[in-house]
């Protein structure tokens, strides 16, 4: 239990402690770069919006390997009864000045406004740790195969956590107008 | 981009660079302790099922602020647009030794089979980083106000993401008899 008056880890909202996090395994499959390229001042589109629309969808059905370390194995135990799994991994190709990035415009596309990196799903952040939910195809021991895993080949896994509905708001949830026209664009003529 | 054959960063699926994270901002709230107890051989209920099943419930219509350091208030930008965020923190009142343990009884409950902690939601985890998706109340420049956060008082906050449903699966989403079970009997009987 923590003492009622312990000194405050915070000063004027500040928190300064770095925490250190261990990676738990290793991403592999056949994406070797981002379709976003993270930069000093912000995300470009690495080409056309069409090139890019088509990569997203081409990843939605990438399958990769997630081996994790020998000593973990056991953490993996009962997971087969999972069809989802909520992946976070570690964006090791962003560049570290780019953690200071504020504000991007979504996707690198400049007719959308700047918005807070904490609005958008941007791989440039102050902490890099980007969150895809995947389909579970199988696991062989300390290996998963997944399917539809964004994330680019040898990426470092921070933590895996089961998808469960029911930790999750339902049909009240409301998004801002852009990331709706983005979703919506992003989804038509799925060529699948 | 990558070179096609650079030197692998990984050894019999062992990674071992750390990874340094700053925490971007603190959680105030008036929750002092967690309701399940981190310690060596795993998770502990602090006391009986039903009285933890009150404090799930409270905690879901508890009000947290949290307080983005000063310098990344513009990455808060547009995130009133969201109904929920997806708030990463740390959950650094679980202990260095707790890390290593790979197995526990889904919330202490010695009636569950022990399951591997990447199929648990347990706070005791290699990288003890925790999820929660909040309903936000209010943006106040760099003090969000959200509502269902379930971290301790002064737990540093990692990242936050939007909320968007179309990142998410849909009707497929298949979870553990175990899981739905515990589910199922903590939101029984909700008294709201």
């Amino acid at each position: 239990m923590e003492p009622e008056k312990r000194a405050p880890s915070s000063d004027n909202g500040r928190t300064s402690a770095p925490i250190e996090l261990t990676p738990v395994g290793i991403i592999r499959n056949a994406i070797d770069k981002p379709f976003l390229t993270p930069g000093k001042h912000g995300i470009t589109m690495d080409g056309e919006f069409e090139k890019v629309k088509s990569d997203i969808h081409k990843r939605k059905q990438e399958i990769s390997t997630i081996t994790i370390n020998q000593e973990l194995t056991g953490c993996l135990d009962g997971i087969e009864h999972y069809s989802h799994l909520t992946i976070l991994y570690w964006a090791d190709r962003v560049p570290q000045e780019s953690r200071a990035v504020t504000r991007v415009h979504p996707m690198g596309r400049k007719e959308i406004p700047e918005q807070g990196i904490f609005s958008t799903a941007s791989p440039v952040r102050p902490n890099p740790i980007l969150m895809t939910v995947v389909r579970l195809v199988e696991r062989d021991g300390n290996v998963l195969k997944v399917e539809g895993l964004d994330a680019v080949d040898k990426s470092p896994v921070i933590d895996i956590k089961p998808f469960t509905r029911g930790f999750f708001p339902g049909d009240e949830v409301r998004i801002p107008e852009w990331m709706e026209r983005v979703m919506e664009e992003v989804n038509r003529d799925t060529v699948s």
